[in-house]
Order: C-alpha cells, then sequence, then structure tokens
C-alpha cells in the first residue's frame, strides 16, 4: 500500500513511538518508497518500520503494533534482537498504558478471552495443538514445555528438565505407593517421570487432544499405562483424591477469576492432609501479559503476583512450606529453546510461514528478555494441608546426594 | 467470694464451656466450698475451676476467661498443661468467634492499642522492657528472643540462635564492607553478630530503652562501637541508605495498618538494587492473636498471612527470591525456652509473683502448641530491589560447609 501521508505526518507519530522509549538507546526509522526518516538520536539499535500502516499501529498500540510489525516483516531490526528488546523493557515501553479507546478495546480483548470451559479449551488448543511436530523441532525429546531447574548454568537443557522434574517430585517428597494428581501434565513427562522413579501412581488432566494422544502413547511404551492415567478434561473436572497434587506450568492458563475454584479442586483432592506444588510464571506485582503475546501467543493468559497466587491456598487454611523464584533458570531455558528454534526456522517455515517464524521468535526472545529483566518471574511455591503433621525438618535434603536422599526417609514426624 | 448461684446455674455455665471444646478429651469442673460439679464426659485432662467469677468469665470469652484464670489461679489443670493446650487449640476453642458484645469490646481493645508511634513505644514498653534480669533467666547468654533455626533438632538453644543468625546473614548475602539496617533488634545479638562475622557495618533500630542499653554495652564490650549503632527510635524514622535491610521479629508488631509505610521505610533504605529478609510469625489466614495474648503479653500484635506480609514489599515491585515456613523450629525454640522458664521459676516469682509465672508459662506453653498444631507460623521472607541483577543461581549455597560457601563468590551475575 503506497503511502498517501506528508512527512510532518509520519515524522510526528515517528516522535510519539520515539517518546514510548524515554532515554532508551534504540533509533526508530521509517522508510517507505519516498525515502528516510529517521529520528535525531545517538543510535544503538535502530527499529525500521517500512509501512505506513505499521507506523500508525505502532503509535496507536505499540505492543501489538510492534509485535504484529515485527511478525508480518514491516518492522526489521538492525542490532541484536535480544538487546533491543531489553532495552524495551527498561524503557517501560512495553508496559506502559493507553487511553480510553485502548483500554476499552483490551477489556472486549479480555472478555473474549476469558477462562471458562468452553473458553480455556479455545484458548489452550491455540497454542498447544499447534501440531506435535512443531513443538519437537526445538524442546528436549520429552517435549517439557515448562522452566527448567539447572544445577549449574551449563547444565544441557536436557539434564535441567531432568533435575526439574527430581526437584518436584523431591519438594512434595514423593514415596512408594502415593496417589498424585497433576493438573495441567503438557505432554506426559512429568506424570511418567514420577510413576517411573517415584513408584507413585498418577493421574494427570490436560484439554489439549494432541498432548493427551502423545502422553498416552509414551507411558503405554515406557510399560506404564496401569501406573499413569491420562484424562483429557479440564482441571475443574478433577475428582478423587490423592496424596499430593502438583501442577506445573498450567497456573498461567487459569486466570485470577477461577482460584477460587481451583483452590477448591485441590482441597477436595488433597484434604487437609496432603501436600501440593505449584509452578507457575509470575509478577512482582498484578499486571496483564503483554497485549500482544495475548493476542497472538497465549490468548486469556495471566501471570499472577505471589499475593494473587496465595489466594487460591489461603482460603482452605493451607500452609505454605517453601516458595522459590527460578526466574533466571527460564531465562536460561529460553535460550536454549530459542537457539534451538533458530536452528530449525527452516523447517517451522516449511511447516508455517516466514510470519510464523518471526513471530515465534519474537515471543521466544520476548520472553527470554522478561526473564532476564524481571518483568516476569517463575515461582515454585510448595503448601500442605492444614493438619498436615509429615513436614521436612529443614530443606537440606533437597540439596544432598540425590541416591542417599531417596534411601533415606526425610521426614520429621513433629508430633507424636 | 462466696458463690450465691444455684447449681443449675453453674451447670449451664460448665455446659456452654464445654460445648466449645466439642470433641477434645477435656473434662471441666467446677468446685466452690459448696461441692464439685463436674460435666459428664470421658476424660483425659481435667481443667478445674475454683471460683465463680471465673466461671462466668469462662464462658463470656473463654480465651481472656482461661488464661486470665489459670494466671490468677482460679483455674487448675489436672494433666499435662501442652496436652491439653494442643487439645484446645485442636477443638477451635481457642480461636472461636464471640457475640456482638465481645466484638465491640475486641474494636475498643483494639484501638486502645494500635501502633501509632506513641502506641508502639506503649506496647513495646510493655512487654520488653520487664527487665533485662528477667530474659537472662531463661533466654539464651545472647538474649535473643526470636525463632532459632536448629540445623538438627537435637541442637542446643544455643547452637540454633547461632545457625539461625548465620542463616539470616547468608540468606541476604553479606559481603564485608556492606551496610545494613536493622529493624527492630531486640538486644542487639545479630547486629553484632554480622559486624563481627561479616564485616558489615550496621544501623540497628530499637524504640526499647533496656534493650538498647544493653545493646550498646554489649559492642562496646566487643570493640565493634564504630561498626554498630544502636538507635533509639521507631522504624518509621529510619533514614539513609543500606544494602540490605534485616528485620527479625519486629513485623508481629508493626500492625497490618502501617505496612505501607514500612515498604516505603524499605524502598527507601534499599532502592531498586538493595535486598531484605523479613522474618516473622504468620498464619495461613488472617486472623488476630489469642485474645487473652494481646491483653496481657503482647498488645497491638498481629501476625499476618504470607499474603497480607507481601503487601509490604508488592507497592514497591521488590522480588520475591525466597519464602521459608520454619514453624516447627519456633516450636522448639519454645520447648526450650519452656524448660529454661520452669527451672527459673522460683526466682521469676521473686522478681515478680506467682501470678505473673503463671501467665508467662501459659503464654510460652501455649505458644509452643500453637507452632505444634500449625495455628502460627514462622516464615522468612527474603526479597530483592526489581533492579537487582545478583541473584543466587540456586539456594545450595545455605547447605553446603559454611566455610566454603563464604570463600568462595556464590554470586550469579546474571545480566552483563
Amino acid at each position: 500500500m503506497p503511502s498517501n501521508g506528508t512527512p510532518h505526518f509520519e515524522r510526528r507519530l515517528l516522535n510519539k513511538i520515539q517518546s514510548l522509549t524515554g532515554d532508551a538507546p534504540i533509533r526508530f526509522v521509517f522508510q517507505d518508497e519516498k525515502g528516510v526518516l529517521p529520528f535525531q538520536k545517538e543510535p544503538v539499535d535502530t527499529v525500521l518500520i517500512t509501512d505506513r500502516k505499521t507506523l500508525v499501529a505502532m503509535a496507536l498500540n505499540p505492543e501489538v503494533g510492534f509485535g504484529d510489525g515485527y511478525a508480518a516483516g514491516t518492522i526489521r531490526i538492525g542490532g541484536d534482537l535480544i538487546r533491543l528488546l531489553e532495552n524495551l523493557f527498561y524503557s517501560g515501553a512495553a508496559t506502559g498504558r493507553g487511553g480510553l479507546y485502548r483500554r476499552l478495546w483490551e477489556r472486549w480483548q479480555d472478555w473474549r478471552q476469558a477462562n471458562t470451559r468452553e473458553g480455556s479449551a479455545r484458548n489452550i488448543h491455540h497454542h498447544y495443538d499447534l501440531t506435535n511436530e512443531f513443538y519437537k523441532l526445538w524442546l528436549d525429546p520429552r517435549l517439557i514445555y515448562t522452566c527448567a531447574y539447572f544445577p549449574s548454568p551449563s547444565a544441557t537443557l536436557e539434564d535441567a528438565q531432568q533435575a526439574k522434574m527430581d526437584f518436584v517430585c523431591r519438594k512434595v517428597q514423593l514415596r512408594p505407593g502415593e496417589r498424585v494428581i497433576e493438573a495441567g501434565c503438557g505432554w506426559g513427562a512429568l506424570a511418567i517421570h514420577m510413576a517411573k522413579n517415584y513408584g507413585v501412581s498418577v493421574r494427570a488432566f490436560n484439554i489439549s487432544k494432541e498432548q493427551i494422544q502423545f502422553a498416552r502413547e509414551r507411558a503405554k511404551a515406557e510399560g506404564l499405562s496401569n501406573q499413569v492415567e491420562f484424562i483429557e478434561d479440564d482441571y475443574r473436572n478433577i475428582s478423587g483424591t490423592c496424596d499430593a497434587f502438583v501442577s506445573v506450568g498450567m497456573l498461567e492458563h487459569v486466570g485470577s477469576e477461577n482460584y477460587k475454584e481451583l483452590g477448591a479442586v485441590i482441597h477436595r483432592s488433597i484434604g487437609n492432609t496432603g501436600r501440593g506444588l505449584l509452578h507457575f510464571i509470575g509478577r512482582n506485582q498484578p499486571r496483564p501479559f503483554s497485549r500482544w503475546i495475548r493476542k497472538r501467543i497465549f490468548p486469556g493468559a495471566y501471570a499472577p503476583a505471589l499475593s494473587e497466587a496465595l489466594q487460591i491456598l489461603q482460603p482452605w487454611n493451607f500452609s505454605i512450606q517453601d516458595v522459590e523464584n527460578l526466574r533466571f533458570h527460564y531465562a536460561k531455558t529460553l535460550e536454549h529453546w530459542l537457539s534451538r528454534f533458530e536452528n530449525a526456522a527452516g523447517e517451522v517455515e516449511k511447516m508455517f510461514d516466514a510470519e510464523f517464524v518471526r513471530a515465534w521468535r519474537l515471543y521466544l526472545a520476548g520472553s527470554l528478555t522478561a526473564f532476564r529483566v524481571g518483568s516476569l518471574q517463575l515461582f515454585q511455591v510448595v503448601f500442605a494441608g492444614s493438619e498436615r503433621k509429615q513436614i521436612p525438618w529443614t530443606r537440606e535434603y533437597l540439596y544432598r546426594d540425590e541416591t542417599q536422599t531417596r534411601e533415606e526417609s526425610r521426614w520429621i514426624h513433629a508430633m507424636s
């Protein structure tokens, strides 16, 4: 579409966009067939906008305008994408608030993405049913799509995902013969790991059809079909009781309006004597995900402040035992994913198209940046029923030799 | 005072008191000069009420009536006090809600104990200025009046208090030359420990005159007067900046109405790049301390739910790094204190009187019980400014050999 605007108008839009980034060392440049319109400033990285529609979209809604323009190829980055995103994050441009019109539009979007039972199914399908083949290109072989735990920063992704699963199992102190419910089980790696290595039986829930099918096949291949049941259903329909309730990376899709119900589900599962773990992306303060992320990548997603997530547990008198923040581990996990994704970009483009590749590059790079700069956090919360008496005396057992820990009973019977 | 009531009236009061305890294996018995009025039930422990005024008080306000009656000696326990208190806690009798009259009276009490600057001074004086000689009879030699950390349950109290101070220093990763502000420093043990063993300079605040005097003398005797400054002032008057903000056992006396101001104090101390630790008695759910404890022992005290305490940090975009629940360590600490207190009961009675001894026995035993059964929790919360980049990669360093940890740099510079 040829540009009909005057350079004056375009300069004003550029000025507005530039002003949103404060002192960040970024130069915004507009170029169409008429020539180049740079903004005069000491530059480090350059954002080249090659389309007037994108320029207008950027000025009206910077998050979505930037994301969509980058994906469409009408925004090109001169310099390093991660460094540019870090500078954008620090400048606050990625988190600014807009005017009335934008806020009304956001309300509508939020309503459209509400996590009702039907809404959740639609939202989850949008992201997780992109085909298993796609995720196989850049996740680890077990398809674990949540933050890993790197015992040291140089650990491999595979080792770090293994360590994460062990960390979760040990934090909830699984013992052979116990029953576990997992809410939001992805492709089933953790459920299978728990059954195989900790001798527990697992009922694992997920509303993504493709993931559940994959998980069932893996359990069958491992000979664990009797020990792990994969159930294609919403967490709100979880029934039955268990000794430990575990949820890794589902809370982001629950939505704070459903925390009360999730708490009720957990309480009817473990009662006052069980224990559980919630692993989720969080925030220092209540704030929605980037608008672009919610629009294009994760409809309906919300990362709560820790105080908000505690509203799931508090009404049921659950006792918070341990909270750990692993945000740098998620940044490291995303470094691995982004690197693998880049290596597979050609294949991804064949599966989808170049716009999809750019959108996902931006999503992965933006998430990496958000965890690095602290715009996002990763919390693991361990909790116990109000009447549970078997609480570890200290957390030392988590950091000792694993085989030693597994063999020893580390329970303290605090009361007679 | 001779009883003029009919046995029928007294029986009704006993019935009411007994009904509050549900199925708890406790028998309430009334005995005055006219004879004995037992309630028929399979007994384990017996509560003997020997005064009609106490019987009425118990029926109207069980918490205060029981506490005051026990202290006055008009309630006597047949059996084990701790076991009886545990049964009372589990029965819910210690936490029940009363009628309108009682709630109005409670409002008035709360108002009278409000933690304004003047109110805090009065409330703190009530408890902490009972004379240092009193606390020397049953605390450890350094007079540490907060939850210890027992590396193993059999550690001595002295070793456990030493371990607690090291645990706090290592959780905030103190390094030589850094500046620390401590809010609510008790008799100064932690401030002196930090200066002596971690090479930091400390400004420590407290509004208890007796404690500050004692702390200053100790710092002088240790030759640390240049490194540790003890300031007799309210936490709201803390000025200046520091690298780490530490508060151990003060939050209970702050009152949730002042959390916003405490957060502002912390933020102006450490800014966006420092870190801090809050160590405090908490709850699974918002709920006031026992009425008797607030009336007789800790006026103005409040133990927050974790979600409430996070309201101190959230407005300032602080990042929660680590939360640990050490409630069994407080139960163990209280076992030591109660045992020492019993050994010194004769001397305490000479300092005060028999009623004081009974009141403090009940306070220590009741607190012990509350931590055991989970009515109270003990939280250590480690947090960092939103722009802090030096975050430990894992928590493993907390559990490795101490000398090794101190020598090694355990910092991960997460960003270039």
